[in-house]
């Protein structure tokens, strides 16, 4: 159970599907965050979109017998990849697999009530965006750095999201290496996501890791390779940041996802690299995300809200 | 004399002070522009920007004395460099050299008349998409190569200045050198601009030559250094491009600025190496800018316009 931070609105289902695990959580009429928890994206080839569907319906299940007197009003289900919020659909999961998915049509079906669907990193970005770490600013980004890299972009108070295609910084190229999951070379994703770090450490040493955590307090200890992937994620990050500075000017750049928890000796390396590569450029406040694990729940629960029927939305039943 | 592609309106000037030349002309009320005239920016180190206001002001009396028939209702002026429009200072031009300079109040003093005053790219790409090539778009970039590089960013319909630094994507790192006019190293404009492919044509061999034109003449004759010049201004652009794209997946990237008079000798390649670049992103439509060269002085005429008295505005006097 975690504090509210929602406030008082519509009981919600909250589905976060993430490139490696998917959560959920069910949200009371106080905005309070009931029984969440995580497990890892069901995958099956062509047909892993269905099985994140039944996934789906059978926490919604779970939710009913242990909340029995919760009852959710709608759901908020978020996917990764290329989404077309608008039409419902998930157009395309590089991990995943999917193409052309109806999720929203097909959860709506399987859960019996309303669904807001979204891009996972939009909503978490949007939630970041009206009630944490984004909330001061107006032009600001919220980079999630986790099995991959992408960002919610803010342009003048409004979220952009364009075609579906808006902020996937994870996939411009800033070195020559290694392949990424996209089928170009040398993607920001494939050098300095969370999943990349540890993936490039095992590569170089034959040792598998549990994560960029790991491979950072091994840097931290003199490790050679970890310091060298650790470093290049760094520079990585920094020079793909110095070209949405260029661009955009951003008041601050909100770094979220698994890769955030590192806190400072991610930040301040961070932001000491791309100082080094600005001049007079506005420095972006570089901040962590404040709900941060969270986010991707908080946000589902937010697209939920925005479609439970209007009688629910002040939160009494 | 130009045929009118402004259309009946105020009468006015217009300036369009560029890192090398400045350009002016007179519109009349039908929209026709007249007297076009190009010289060098005046440079008078610290005190450039006044002689920049001497000169507007010695134009404006040869314009009266030419066209004495037409009297503008107000003046629009661009300049490059960080810009604030709305306070009508130039905050700071590296290739100028000057520092928040109050360009509209001295402007406004040195004519008597009404001044509109901005960034020259963001005005040029202004005139770009309600006039020219970026008219069909809502999420275009309009792309000046010239001096400097530097784009007008339109998100959903409206473009996007933020604090004045928008857009400067010649100052983003493509490269580990040369050393640009910034302070940096390795920026796009040191690169891949008309001018830096005329300077490191001529640091290549010796030979100074009229401009980045002459070198791409030199490398379709075979001039292996001309063609190496060529090639990594558009390994550079393609690169940039691709960061754009990722980041803002446009729908269309217009070209203005004196490299893009190459045409299809520009667009062409740099489509082929931008397509080998992206995989899932959308390709933006990568065109020429219909307005081109005049842009910057149609720009300043619409800047004149929107700040003339309204009972100018119809163009009837």
């Amino acid at each position: 159970m975690t504090a509210s931070i929602l406030g008082p609105g519509a009981p919600a289902l909250a589905f976060d599907v993430g490139g490696t695990d998917m959560k959920a959580a069910l949200v009371d009429a106080e905005g309070t965050v009931l029984g969440t928890r995580r497990l890892p994206t069901p995958r099956d080839g062509e047909r892993t979109a269905d099985r994140v569907v039944e996934a789906v319906a059978r926490l919604a299940e779970e939710f009913a017998a242990e909340y029995p007197s919760v009852a959710p009003a709608a759901a908020g289900l978020l996917v990764p990849g290329h989404v077309d919020a608008a039409a419902g659909v998930g157009v395309l999961s590089e991990n995943l697999g999917w193409r052309e998915y109806p999720f929203r049509e097909r959860a709506t079906a399987a859960l019996g009530m309303p669904v807001g669907f979204d891009h996972d990193v939009r909503a978490a970005g949007e939630a970041e965006y009206l009630l944490g770490a984004a909330s001061r600013y107006r032009d600001v980004l919220v980079v999630t750095i986790g099995t991959g890299i992408a960002a919610a972009v803010f342009i003048d108070g409004r979220i952009h999201a364009g075609d579906g295609r808006v902020g996937e910084i994870g996939h411009a190229p800033v070195a020559d290496g290694p392949a990424c999951a996209c089928g170009g070379r040398g993607c920001l994703e494939a050098v300095a996501s969370a999943a990349a770090i540890a993936r490039r450490y095992a590569a170089g040493t034959g040792q598998p890791v549990r994560g960029a955590r790991e491979v950072l307090a091994r840097a931290q200890t003199g490790d050679g390779v970890a310091l060298a992937v650790w470093e290049s994620a760094l520079d990585a990050l920094a020079l793909s940041f110095a070209h949405v500075v260029a661009l955009l000017s951003p008041e601050a750049l909100v770094i979220g996802g698994g890769l955030s928890e590192a806190g400072e000796e991610l930040l301040e390396p961070l932001r000491r690299r791309l100082d080094a590569r600005l001049t007079f450029h506005r420095r972006p406040v570089l901040v962590k995300a404040r709900i941060g694990e969270d986010a991707g729940i908080i946000g589902a629960a937010l697209k939920a809200r925005a479609v439970a029927p209007i009688r629910e939305q002040a939160g009494t039943r």
